[in-house]
């Protein structure tokens, strides 16, 4: 057969350890840890159906949603996205610097699309988010590693690697991050923006989690503090909304949303349109407040479980994050403990069957990460939480050297 | 700023050229024979909004079709695709080679990622599709024309130029071909797998109209006579259920898939659920069959009022295509005749005011066509069609020397 392109080599590897990493979900029986998704109760499905009804039949927009759309997306959610998702975090945005996308992954494909010849660096957090990793590879950028502390990026190492490196882009997840559910310090968020300006550099900022905030005081994104352009800000609605909608947006400059619009073109023409029409006529109708409200309760009770129970069932040589929201925490086992041994144990053993991502799947540089794991709360309920890891702290004591 | 990767400036005369073929027709007073849409009465609204309520509620799916979905698309739609679109039509497929896209023309982006290397070439048929040469530009592919007859894509130049330029694909619209509405022969359907098979190049067929034939007789499809998989077929819901919703489809080999899967995990996760997951049930609840009479039914009478007023109100030195089905009717004029200037003379004009697609756009290789339009016969009336054309022949007529 015809030979693949380089690159399709190139990510084979990322997208190996997500495929493995997700594989071990797949019994029922399994409390599982794995999947970064939203407590299936906050999904909107009366609401949403509430909705196709009014806006296929009432409004009379069925034949509109079901035929051909603008490549940037409907009007009412880039207005959506203005009034009631940036503004209200200090961005002064115009609708026509929206461009909506199929869910937020498809900001880091698309950025790639405009900026990236192989074999151009990617500076990005250490740990990051496995995904985002797969598609940069994909694009044959090489993946330089930045060292994140309690505050997230450490600002002086990601001045030093730029200036080494003369990176296209720095990746960044400022705000409950994936997969350690560190927050990224106001002080820093003003630091990145002034770094993308001062060496010419664009930063990536990928929020998806800032809305699911459970305690702590709301920080204004990076993107507030860009005076140049150089940050780009993509979000996603599928943890405030909908996942299996994969409905996405990316705020950026006039030059780039321009250029963007014809990679998307050239991509998949436009995103579907009737998820795009009910999620803005959700937001219209004063439904996501409540939503909000609901998505928060949900996941703080979710949180304090997982987090509780860490502190109360794995031994005290195992340290957590303290995430604020968003849908995960992060721990680190003793160093001569592999997580990854841990997991398939666990998996083969009916008394503890827990499913989790172990760290080294999120270390883009390798070689890392192998005693630490990733644990998401949004999926479970703080029961079955409870639950999982009690049996998981039973077994990770029973490795205390 | 940041500088753009290259290919974003070799993709830019592509972008350019289907910006200004459309902006044309942004006025509501003109007469549009520019989109390639079918007629929105035979959206299936109704049916739409009725299985929406239905899933969403009485089957319990509603928290399914909100959640996360597999990247290969949800399994009820591919077996769709198998039994009621692929095996009616001499192909045997299983399920686990489709992969659900988001709009057919994903399937040209996805292949690019898996094959195209900067400055590989793709043969094309000259005319083609823009969007889909505007995708291999953005891949840095070199498009290179092979000529094309009343009966599709001449093979024996087809084979030459396979010799001559070891391309790493062959692009085919075989049925009611966007833009001529031309339709390859079963015997050219036939060398093509052949070719594939015999110089190891892959065929990508792209079938989008293959459903929506109003006279003449079915033909198999090219990948009917792949017996090595080099034939990759790629298909759309597009034209027989609704554009807006964005879905699509390919079929190819376990290799072809396996690496599919991973690079449209790399683009957008997946394609979105809820509008999967209607498509699936419209066709298990058996509305397939009289949505297609109703097609068929419509747009044979939107055929036939093209052609006939074309016969009736152009001038003789003009000469069209046959179509047998899809959207698309393709004229020559005097090759005196210049297709863009008679567009912008129409536009301006208000007792003409008719707006069609002028032929260079479709010529990957330039320089060729500005004495052709492609007329589109899918969005209007049978009277507003007789109109139009009553109008633009007026236009042609006054410019014969």
């Amino acid at each position: 057969m015809s030979e693949f392109a380089k690159r399709m080599e190139v990510m084979e590897e990322a997208a190996l350890a997500i495929k493995n990493a997700f594989s071990a979900a797949t019994n029922p029986q399994t409390i599982s840890f794995t999947l970064g998704s939203i407590a299936k109760e906050c999904l909107p499905v009366d609401k949403f159906k509430e909705i196709v009804d009014d806006i296929m039949t009432k409004e009379g927009r069925g034949f509109e949603l079901l035929s051909y759309g603008p490549v940037a997306g409907i009007k009412d959610l880039r207005d959506v996205v203005v009034t009631e998702l940036l503004a209200p975090k200090g961005v002064q945005a115009e609708a026509d610097n929206i461009l909506i996308l199929t869910g937020g992954l498809e900001a880091m494909n698309l950025m790639c699309q405009l900026y990236i010849e192989p074999g151009d660096v990617i500076l990005v957090e250490s740990p990051t988010f496995f995904h985002s990793v797969e598609i940069f590879r994909m694009f044959e950028a090489e993946c330089i590693p930045v060292a994140m502390d309690e505050n997230g990026m450490i600002v002086e190492e990601l001045e030093e690697k730029i200036k080494k490196y003369n990176p296209k882009m720095v990746y960044v997840i400022p705000t409950f991050q994936n997969p350690t559910g560190i927050t990224l310090s106001l002080e820093r968020r003003k630091k990145i923006a002034e770094l993308g300006s001062k060496y010419n550099v664009i930063i990536l900022e990928d929020d998806p989690y800032r809305d699911i905030r459970y305690s702590g005081e709301d920080l204004l994104p990076i993107k507030a503090f860009d005076k140049t352009g150089h940050t780009v800000m993509a979000n996603s609605f599928s943890k405030i909304f909908s996942p299996g909608s994969r409905i996405g947006y990316i705020y950026a400059n006039d030059e780039i949303i321009a250029k963007m619009t014809d990679a998307k073109s050239a991509t998949n023409s436009h995103t579907s349109m009737l998820p795009q029409a009910v999620c803005a006529e959700f937001f219209k109708r004063g439904y996501y407040p409540a939503q909000h409200k609901l998505l928060c309760d949900v996941h703080r009770g979710r949180r304090d479980a997982m987090l509780e129970s860490i502190d109360k069932y794995f031994p005290k040589e195992a340290k957590r994050t303290s995430p604020d929201g968003g849908l995960f925490t992060w721990v680190e086992l003793p160093e001569y403990m592999n997580a990854e041994e841990l997991l398939k144990e666990s998996l083969a053993s009916p008394d503890i069957n827990v499913a989790f991502i172990s760290g080294e799947a999120f270390f883009s540089e390798g070689g890392k990460g192998s005693n630490c794991m990733r644990l998401s709360f949004g999926a479970n309920t703080p029961e079955q939480t409870k639950t999982g890891i009690e049996r998981l702290g039973k077994l990770i004591k029973s490795k205390l050297r």
